[in-house]
């Protein structure tokens, strides 16, 4: 199963904690921030503007993008997988290599 | 007798909730969270916008949406059985098999 | 004396509170809930769109129109009798047998 | 002396307050609740749009117009006379015989 | 010196304060409510609207305008006197003999 | 070193307090109130419009503008002065000899 | 790895906190202020106005620019460097020499 986001909604995995530190050491999941990063899974068909038009939206399926820390407190469970909910407004920009 | 809503609002019936575990154990009511999830039962013709257009609805009759947590306290009673009135504004997006 | 509603107003006869329930037992007025239904006895010109064109209203004179437990404090009193002035907007759809 | 209201302005004489019952007998004033009621003195010129059209307004001179319970604060006084400042936005409608 | 108000702004000097009553006594300064009325000494060139069009203000130099109690409260001193900045939509309308 | 403003922003160094009253005593810093008017230093190229035209400001380097007492409190620091950052809404007139 | 930002974001390294007074005191990082200046590392392809049409933003990778004290809370870490993200309108003007 999937999710089809709506208009400029883009669903993203957030990329996971890093469960230790460099030297090794087991950090706590509760004193582990959360990373403000993920990877777009889907989107929308784009941001219907007031004159009529859509315009498609500027991220990707696949593109690694960085969100506001106060974003990703949307989220939907698919097949057992928690996902989050974002507003193409709420990402700051993709990540390149 | 149905409804037939008006302009970009959504009449949506909520998808119950389950009463077991997958161990068979039931719950009862107050400690199962409602899903944010439901069919969608009838569509408004669509939004109107500030060029004089009206867009169609992204969604249609028979789709599995997904709400957020915050949406679906607009109810009203048809035939006995409650259904959510939502604007699509609201929907995250469509359930695809 | 009737009442001609501006733009996109509504004026709707509130359909009035069930007095029995099914079995016959009376119940104050205080304990029933207003029902958020009734029957639209006129309409406005419609809404002014910002393109100057204005969008005439999806409901006519006669409509059974369902609202939110939120509307309905506006009224006035045309010979003698209550009635509710609606926005548009605050009016979830139209029932339909 | 009189006032040529700006735009979407409109000047309206409040309906007299009736000072008594219908049995005759007097209410004082403090009592009695304002009629929002009352006929339309002048006009402006109609709304600027954002697209620079001027739309008239929907009421003329003479009209008799109700308003809600929470407009009407706004004052002046031409000759003596006391007389409300509304804008189109507030009024409700027009009362027909 | 003289101020030229830009786009939608007006200068008012406002009415003086009524010394006497019609009787001929004199009323202290703080029991006198000052007037929201006064004359247009310069107007700005007009509002900027969406589409790029400006539009004259409906009110010129010599006008005795009407504006409302809350309104007034922005002041600039030119040559030793107190002059108001209102914005257009601040005024009610225009006294006419 | 300068400053180039983007858009619809205005440069201003404020006109200096007065140090000393008509009859030559000196106010202290404290007592003086900063006057609200100043030199324009530099003007961005304009507002940009929701048509995508840029209008340009109504405002230009040397003019002396008055502007409100709540406003002025964005500042930068250039080669050692102390300069204020306003929106040209910001801006109630120019002074003119 | 470097970020592509989006729409009208900007991405600013924020100029570093001078460390020393002119006559070579050492300051504590607490007694600094964070200087609002920085060097623009990025820029997204433009604001997307109501038109459809997308606007290239005022400013270019190198500007030195200038913003306001209460921006630049949102950072991210590239490369275990912290950048600001801005949006263009949080910043006030290009430094030039």
């Amino acid at each position: 199963m999937k999710i089809r986001p709506l208009h400029d909604r883009v669903v993203v995995r957030r990329k996971e904690e890093e469960q230790a530190t460099a030297g090794g050491i087991i950090l706590p999941g509760a004193a582990a921030e959360k990373p403000n990063q993920g990877e777009v899974v889907a989107v929308g068909n784009g941001r219907v503007l007031d004159n009529g038009e859509t315009r498609p939206l500027a991220v990707k399926e696949g593109d690694v993008v960085v969100f506001g820390k106060y974003s990703g407190s949307n989220t939907i469970e698919v097949d057992g997988e928690e996902l989050l909910i974002l507003n193409e407004s709420e990402i700051y920009g993709v990540l390149e290599a």
